[in-house]
C-alpha cells in the first residue's frame, strides 16, 4: 500500500509516519519508483505498535527505538533476548535531576549546593536500601543478578522513599514482592505460549509497558474500593 | 534556616528550590527582613517529596502542583480526599497524540489523516474495551464509579492492546485484577495506619507515585526470575 493508505488505516498522519521513517522506527518501503514506496503489514503493525508504546507505554521516541533494536535482534538464547527487552525498558530514575532543569530559568550550575541527590557517592539511604534489595533477591531465590537494572531502579525508589520519611512504606516490600511474583508468573505464561521468535519478544515489549499500564490502572481501582469499604461508603462517586 | 542551609541539607541547588517556590510548589519561607526569608522543617519534608515525586515518580512540575493541591486540601470526608488524591495521580494516556507532535518537525497538521487514533467518536476496540471493564467491576463487587479515571486509563490500555494485535493479553485481566486487589488492600492497610489527615493524604501521594515504580521494578525481576526457571538458566546475567 501507498504511505497514504497506511496513514488512513492506522489513523497516523503522513508527515508523522515520515517522522518515524527518518528515526528509523519504521523500516523504509519498497521502493515502486524513485518517488513512491510500497509499505505492507509489518509496517501497519509496527507503526501501531510505535504508537501503543507511544500513547499508552509513555515512552520517548529514543527509548521506542532502543527497544525495538531489540525486538529486530534476532539470534541469542531466548532468555538472554527476554532479558535484554525487559532491561531496556526499565525507567531511568532518579540521580542528576534532568527532568528539573528543562523548566528551570535560572539554570542548575549552583556547584556549592551539590549535595547527595545530585549523584556521586551513595548516601546512607542508598546503601540501606541496596542491602534490602539484595535480602530480597536471596530470601526469595531469584535468579538475578544483582546489579540487574530492575534490582537498581528498585533502589533507587526504596531509598527515595526513605528521604522523604515513608520509610515504613518498605516494609511492605515482600507483600508487594509476593504480588509482583505471581503477576511476572502470568507474563511468563503469556509470553511462552507465543510461537515466532519476534512474536515472543514483542510479546514482552508489549506487556511490560502496557502491562504496567494496566496494572498500575487496577491497582488506583482497587485503591478507591479499599478505601470505600474501610470508610464505610456504600457506593463511590470517585 | 536559610535557603542555603535548606539547600544543604537537601541537595537540592538554591535556584531550583526558588523555582519551586515561583511555582508554588513550596510556600514561601518567613520574612525576616526584605530580602531574607526562614525556612522551617516542613519545607524541608515538602522539598524532598517534590524531589521523590519528579525523580522516581516521573511526574511533570505541572503535575506535582496538582498533587500537592490535593494534599493540602483539608477538609472533606477522608474517602473523597483520598480519591481525589488518587484520581489526580492517573497518567493521561491514549487520544491526541501530544507526546508525537512535540519531536515532529512537519507538524501533525495532515487534516486528511485524522482517524480512529485521532480522538473523537470511540472506535470499536474502545467500546469493547469499556465494556470488559464494566463487567470487571461488577464482577469484582469493586465500589468505584464507572466513569473513573482510572477505570478510564484502563479502558484506554486495553483498547491500544488490541490495536497492536495482543488483544490475548486481556486474557490476563482477571489474574491482574487480583493481584492488583491484593495490592490495593496492602496500600490501604500502610495509609490508614497514618494519624494525622495530612500524613494520610501525603501517604497517599507518595505510596501510589513511588509504589508503581516500587512494583514496576519488582515485576521486572520477577519476570527475569521466571523466565531463567522457563529457559532453564541457572544463574543469570541480565
Amino acid at each position: 500500500m501507498r504511505i497514504g493508505e497506511l496513514s488512513r488505516r492506522t489513523g497516523v498522519p503522513v508527515p508523522t509516519i515520515k517522522y518515524y521513517l527518518r528515526e528509523g522506527l519504521l523500516p523504509a518501503g519498497e521502493l515502486t519508483s524513485p518517488n513512491q514506496a510500497s509499505y505492507g503489514d509489518a509496517h501497519e503493525r509496527r507503526l501501531r505498535l510505535v504508537r501503543a508504546l507511544l500513547e499508552v507505554g509513555g515512552l520517548s521516541v529514543a527509548a521506542i527505538g532502543e527497544v525495538l533494536a531489540a525486538v529486530d535482534e534476532g539470534d541469542g538464547p531466548v532468555h538472554d533476548l527476554l532479558g535484554a527487552a525487559a532491561t531496556r525498558l526499565v525507567p531511568e530514575y532518579g540521580g542528576g535531576g534532568g527532568a528539573v532543569s528543562g523548566g528551570d530559568g535560572d539554570g542548575d550550575g549552583d556547584a556549592s549546593a551539590g549535595g547527595s541527590a545530585g549523584g556521586g557517592a551513595a548516601d546512607a539511604e542508598t546503601v540501606l536500601a541496596r542491602e534490602r534489595v539484595a535480602r530480597l533477591i536471596e530470601e526469595r531465590g531469584w535468579r538475578i543478578a544483582s546489579g540487574n537494572k530492575a534490582a537498581e531502579a528498585l533502589v533507587a525508589a526504596l531509598a527515595s522513599l526513605r528521604r522523604v520519611g515513608h520509610g515504613g512504606f518498605v516494609e511492605l516490600l515482600d507483600d508487594y514482592a509476593e504480588a509482583a511474583e505471581r503477576v511476572g508468573r502470568i507474563d511468563l505464561d503469556y509470553v511462552a505460549r507465543r510461537v515466532a521468535r519476534e512474536d515472543l519478544v514483542e510479546s514482552v515489549v508489549v506487556g511490560t509497558v502496557l502491562g504496567d499500564a494496566v496494572f498500575a490502572a487496577l491497582r488506583r481501582m482497587a485503591q478507591v474500593d479499599a478505601s470505600a469499604r474501610t470508610f464505610g461508603k456504600e457506593a463511590s462517586d470517585v
